[in-house]
């Protein structure tokens, strides 16, 4: 594609950087950007500047916060003896949206995975050891709540061979039929599992 | 949706006022951001905050330009007896990707479009009117490559109108552009047809 002006292919290059962002959206966007006030932009590059300076990660669990520590280990509300390990932020904002959980997180950061280049070095997984291995730990169950893919079990795999020296329960979450989905449609791998892992009817 | 962190949150809103960019797709944006090093971040904003305070419009055909002159205007091998009068600067980008047209363009900045309270005074049609009426004027055809909607053909009649008694040709592209499409999603051939096998407008 040949730009009207240098300014234009600089930043369509720039935004189109961004994952699921195409050249064709790019310019879209950056267009757009030209018809609305200067402003309009200054608020939106100032916000992203503010964020990426200023954005902590909590010294406890990992998450994404504003603070040393993230507000739900701050909290008095949280029951300290469950965690549940999470793969990162969009997890623990998906589970918080349930409200089902009351307990606190531990965000590794990724999953293990050879093909990008993750091994267990590069997760949150020494820090999550040390928190359970702390003496004064309150923590009595651990939930291990990774995508249900080749490299989510593998992790699942390797943590719970790491923790379960410690005498605490270890759980994952279920894996079964997703709600309101057809028996017909779900995959065969699923359905297996769902049926192998039934539970009691009450 | 509960963030968890006030910085994110507002960039989150700040990104998913673009068009075609919800809040999900924000926060895998904003959060993309933060896990790149912050480098990336800076390069992004500064491109677009480059743009946003440096960009001009090109002050014969109002298309957008690094300079007071766009590259078009300024070329030597146009040929400046073709004008071809267009809805805004994607449309021009579109009509050079087929290479069927060597004239210059006249970018309305927009169509008249009463619903969305756009009249022939927001756009840059009084511009056009000088353009021909100036006793220098080396125009002998003007293109008229409007999107084949409502608007688009509104805004051909009223400019058909107010320059028919200059004498000058009034061609308008051919219907080869699906109605009620959009010009910069045509295809190339069709669209570089519509040029060559344009009409004559009335």
């Amino acid at each position: 594609m040949e730009y009207p002006s240098k300014l234009i292919e600089d930043a369509v290059n720039e935004v189109a950087k961004l994952p699921g962002i195409g050249k064709k959206t790019a310019l879209r966007l950056v267009l757009h950007l030209i018809k609305e006030n200067e402003n309009r932009t200054i608020t939106l590059t100032d916000s992203l500047n503010t964020l990426r300076s200023n954005i902590k990660f909590c010294k406890t669990c990992h998450n994404i916060s504003d603070d040393e520590e993230c507000i739900i280990c701050k909290s008095h509300r949280r029951d300290r003896t469950i965690l549940c390990v999470v793969e990162d932020t969009q997890d623990v904002m998906a589970i918080e949206n349930t409200a089902q959980f009351k307990g606190v997180y531990h965000v590794l950061g990724g999953v293990i995975s050879p093909m990008n280049g993750i091994g267990p070095s590069d997760l949150k997984i020494d820090s999550l050891v040390n928190r359970i291995s702390d003496l004064n730990t309150e923590v009595k169950e651990i939930i291990l709540a990774l995508s249900p893919t080749m490299e989510g079990d593998t992790t699942s795999f390797y943590i719970n061979r790491k923790l379960n020296t410690y005498g605490i329960k270890i759980t994952s979450i279920a894996r079964g039929v997703p709600m309101g989905g057809d028996l017909e449609y779900a995959d065969e791998i699923t359905l297996g599992r769902s049926i192998t892992a039934r539970t009691l009817f009450s």
